[in-house]
């Protein structure tokens, strides 16, 4: 079980199912009721699958929080800009000092790190986020950087005194790191950094918590020592503002991003800094430090390394990401599908009963494709987290894990890439195929789709984000496929160590069901990103074979082959992560039902990339390779239906959190919408300004 | 010139490229102005490709207008709901009064019908929207429609006196029309018809204006006589509200749909009637009359035809709605490209000066397909008003259309499906490229997604909708092929007539421009429809041949055909307008350029569909033939790259409209978010509840 920590097998607890708390019976009558019936699975042993009873209460213990607490009764309009951060910041000091999931925790569910959060972000994204960096962030920088000098101000933040925020990016620099312009001088004479900020072009921005709220900010800043000399970006912590006033120190111009397309309680701010004077300890000094003296002194003699040491904390990022962009998306097709199987709309004549939308084949294959998304995607970042969580305490004893490191960073990139443009489009079919009611503000898939935006472009655009995992494979590649066996300690890239096998291959299948069988779309997918390694390797060869520079080869090989391979690779990790999970459930017609959505994951994957494997010849033995696979894909969809509801009912938050009349779990959509619309502020009243309707004085008539 | 009013030939005006006002002068320093030295185009003459000197002058007017009226000042900060809906209504009405583009106008140029309201939506969309449905729709519909008896309400209506909306859709019905089940029964005794709604699923909902403005409505209802016979969905006139106090009249509960995802000015409403009466005067009676006694009687003996003949006047509703979808591409298209030649990051080494991002294949090729998508869509729209506005006259006077109403419906609901996408996508892309600062709101980019939402449900939710078009060609195939030429007066599908030409067709091309040259790729587009329609139409018989029925053939029949068959006809169809439009310009850099737009258009056409290809053995002769269409696209980049600056200064709105600070003319991003980012509303103060950081009383510490 070592690799999937919540796996439970309903066999070995059936008390755990019949514990009413975590499997509330669900309504018994209603639009779903039917569904519920034919449904070929229990959702509890779904829900089972995907969790164990240490997870089950940690979620019950958020949800009880959630619900006894008035600052996260949920307000009955939308809030004001400053409103919004009010609340968040109201609600982010409640959740710390309630100490749910305390650093105790951590150490021995080292997996439930980014579990914790998304739990938080499932209720209200943006006061999970703010406490996320003020309080989780903040001091693990501290801690993982300073050499000592700095507890202090980390246990001010442990007990609430003071708040973090983290600032990389600059205005006109994000990508290019090593563009940055803010500089910390230091000044041997008063033995202090003096921190500048040319123009707002350098400005620190996007920093989370900086907006209105933090009293301190760890910072980047290109530093110079007294004799002119350059050491590259280094890590400082920076007082903001004064904790008893919450006004900006002297020397410093902070200020808000203001509104954003979501995530409005999260106050995004700027910083610049006006020759602002900070003590020579606030150096984050465990890469390198200024002596009193003024000569820089660094364990690293190459400063991309200690650079990439530096940033090396930041790694979880992404890998947190992934799961935040899955409860996104898991929302969304909650919400879709339920809707979708009480809206009936039509029927085979004008006598009998309409059909619920869920019965047509063009809905189910519009939805499909995301709620497999979603649950393969799950199964992949229940491992993601655990390996991650296991890596973390290794990096806390100072264990080295350089290949490992090397890997995370390369599957994370690929990783963060999908699993945000999952939800991104999972979302929006999901908002579309609830039809006009979708665009609702009380649907809530305006807001989830606003909220997972940022997911697409922070922690890494992911566009120039998944070049980094292209590198990495054509790096191990360049000195041989039988390194990938060292270079990939993780998995998920091993397979290319037999790279002739896998390019040797060719699809042979004879039948649907043989095309969707996951075993062989699994080598479907082996080959896919071998040929894809390959081709992308020569390409970049002719380039330079034709004298370009190994910038320009790598510029000019992106479309078609990096870009394709670095997505390709990330798919057959999902994929590859989803099979193991499978492996470890008890055999039933739960596992068939999991089965059968990583089956649709994988021949979906497989039919996006079709050009590449007619082009490479994988189905040249197999004339109807195509046919065949769209017919398994299309024998899929009414056996997934059946089961459809109750996947959801494993994995949809409980109705107070969902909070969308369009997906609550009786199904009674109508109910919902009367109650939310007639209930909504001055929805049935007459405009304040009903005068400036009937009298019109602002404008006169033109002839 | 028929098919083309307002494409100019630049020899023949030459005065006009000079004029300032049309063709103001460009920035002569900052980001942009090494893109336009560069640049191989002349952007005047581009612009002047799409518009007439009636087209440019109707622009300016309305661009003065909102110059020159405080009501059209952009408020510093986000409305709140109701401050936006009042805003609205005010620029409503003082739009109205104006009168720029009346009922003259429009008969004299019927093709402006749309461009007038897209300037307006440029600009703002809720106060529109507001003003086509309450000033534009509400009297045509009733002109339409009515039999000389309510002529006083449109004239009371173009007095301003009272502010009309349009209802059909109700809570849990819109698609299926026919199972509405809102009611009118006539009453013989006081020559009244009485409104009922049974309960909230069929009060009528999405109404615009209804939600808090309007005073009438036109409303569907099921028309029942007193002897208990049902006559079917019938439109009448409800006066909702009284003019003169803005109070719902008893028996009207109205009401507000609350927030939404976006359009947040457009009050779109419920309402539900409590056994209202209404004057027997108010039913809409061309397609029907029920006479004094309550005797039903109607000209049409089929009632589902008196029902399409009353939606008739409806369908340029789709029409409008790809130009709407196209207008938000171009802003959104504008704004990244723009943003992307003023960004730098990174650069072949560490000395030299870093890149605009827009040099960067991968950017480009994220780019690019959305600038083709909206230069060629926006020469589909074109062609597509000027034949509507046509049809539009001959409806008019009486004329019978009956073909080319069949294909315009087939056609507009095919391409309302791709515009509308097309923006979706195309503004995602637009946001994500734009990197983190395409998430704040300044960007303009967010309130663009959430404004072009809505089109892709309304009139008819896409994936249903675009079932019409391939039920179309399914039907028109079924008595033979020969019959497309009758069938398509307009010439969307006449090209099926010759169908055995196209189906044995297969690629030839050599070379990677030979592969992107438009006819060959307009031969393979031929060959793309024809083949789809040809499979499709024996899936389903294949379907009927296992004994199902048409209602589940039709279904079962959806997901690889009859959805791709509908979508590629589609695209085609915009390939084909848009050739047109390239035939008719002048030869010279900037036709070489626009038809390199409609090159990459068609190319990821083909690209996307590119299974079906392989499948059906287009590529049979030529093995490489992916290869050299991927590396013509790759060949097609950086020649579009040179001129991409200049291309979106030929079609972007002015600054003021476009409203973006990464989306000015002069390239100065952050000088503009600078601007914007600072003298945002209490961007740099303290938070009003400053005290409730430092002092949290609300929170009691938990050990």
């Amino acid at each position: 079980m070592s690799e999937f920590n919540t796996i439970s097998r309903p066999s070995q607890r059936p008390d755990l199912l019949n514990n009413t708390t975590h499997f509330p019976e669900l309504p018994k009558s209603g639009p779903l009721t039917e569904y519920r019936r034919r449904a070929t699975i229990d959702w509890r042993k779904v829900k089972l699958a995907f969790n164990d009873e240490a997870s089950l209460e940690l979620q019950q213990k958020v949800w009880n929080f959630f619900q006894n607490n008035p600052l996260f009764a949920r307000p009955s309009q939308t809030l004001s800009l400053d409103e919004s951060r009010r609340l968040a910041t109201k609600r982010m000091y409640a959740i710390k000092e309630e100490n749910i999931f305390g650093i105790d925790a951590l150490l021995e569910r080292p997996d439930f790190m980014g579990f914790f959060s998304h739990l938080l972000m499932a209720y209200d994204p943006s006061f999970s986020i703010k406490f996320s960096l003020g309080f989780g962030m903040f001091p693990s920088v501290i801690q993982a950087l300073d050499v000592g000098r700095l507890s202090h101000l980390v246990e001010q933040n442990q007990r609430g005194e003071i708040l973090g925020s983290f600032g990389l990016t600059e205005i006109s620099h994000g990508t290019n790191a090593k563009g940055m312009r803010t500089t910390a001088t230091y000044d041997v004479k008063s033995k202090e950094y003096i921190l500048h900020t040319p123009d707002f072009e350098a400005a620190k921005c996007w920093i989370g918590n900086l907006g209105k709220t933090c009293t301190h900010m760890v910072c980047y800043a290109q530093l110079y020592t007294a004799d002119g000399k350059h050491h590259g970006l280094n890590a400082f912590v920076v007082p903001i503002r004064d904790p008893k006033t919450l006004n900006a120190y002297p020397g410093v111009i902070v200020g808000d991003l203001g509104e954003k397309a979501g995530l409005q309680g999260l106050d995004n701010g700027f910083v610049m800094f006006r020759n602002y004077r900070i003590s020579r300890d606030y150096l984050l000094a465990r890469t390198g430090d200024v002596n009193e003296e003024g000569v820089f002194v660094s364990p690293y003699k190459d400063e991309s390394k200690r650079f990439g040491a530096s940033l090396g904390a930041l790694s979880g990022g992404r890998v947190g990401i992934c799961g935040i962009a899955n409860m996104y998306l898991m929302k969304a097709i909650s919400i879709a599908i339920r809707y979708s199987a009480s809206r009936k709309q039509f029927g085979p004549d004008d006598k009998s009963e309409e059909w619920p939308v869920l019965e047509y084949q063009s809905q189910q294959y519009r939805l499909y494709p995301h709620l497999a998304n979603a649950f393969t995607i799950k199964m992949f970042t229940l491992w993601f987290a655990k390996i991650y969580g296991e890596i973390f305490l290794k990096t806390l004893t100072g264990e080295r894990v350089e290949h490992v490191g090397m890997e995370i960073h390369a599957l994370s990139s690929a990783a963060k890439a999908i699993c945000t443009w999952a939800a991104r489009d999972g979302i929006q079919e999901s908002r579309e195929a609830c039809g006009g009611h979708g665009f609702l503000k009380l649907s809530t898939l305006g807001d989830l789709r606003g909220d997972n935006d940022p997911n697409c472009t922070y922690e890494g655009e992911n566009n120039v984000l998944i070049q980094q995992t292209s590198n990495w494979l054509l790096n191990v590649r360049s000195s041989g496929y039988e390194n990938f066996k060292v270079a990939s300690p993780l998995g998920s890239a091993q397979f290319l160590k037999d790279y002739a096998n896998h390019n040797n291959f060719r699809a042979s299948w004879k039948t649907p069901s043989e095309a969707t069988d996951i075993n062989v779309i699994m080598e479907a997918l082996n080959w896919l990103v071998a040929y894809l390694l390959d081709t992308t390797a020569q390409k970049v060869a002719n380039l330079k074979k034709q004298g370009k520079s190994s910038f320009t080869a790598r510029n000019e090989s992106q479309s078609f082959y990096a870009r394709t391979l670095s997505m390709t690779y990330g798919e057959r990790v999902i994929m590859f992560a989803a099979m193991k999970f499978l492996r470890y459930l008890e055999d039933g017609p739960e596992k068939v039902a999991l089965t059968r959505l990583v089956s649709l994951f994988g021949a979906n994957v497989v039919i996006k990339h079709v050009g590449v494997f007619y082009q490479g010849g994988y189905f040249a033995k197999t004339a109807n390779a195509l046919e065949l696979l769209q017919q398994g894909v299309l024998d899929l969809l009414p056996l997934i239906t059946v089961d459809s509801v109750a996947l959801i009912d494993a994995i949809a938050p409980p109705d107070f959190v969902l909070n969308s009349p369009l997906g609550m779990s009786d199904g009674e959509v109508y109910k919902h919408m009367e109650s939310a619309i007639l209930q909504a502020p001055e929805a049935l009243e007459r405009p304040k300004w009903w005068r400036e309707v009937v009298y019109r004085d602002y404008v006169k008539p033109k002839l």
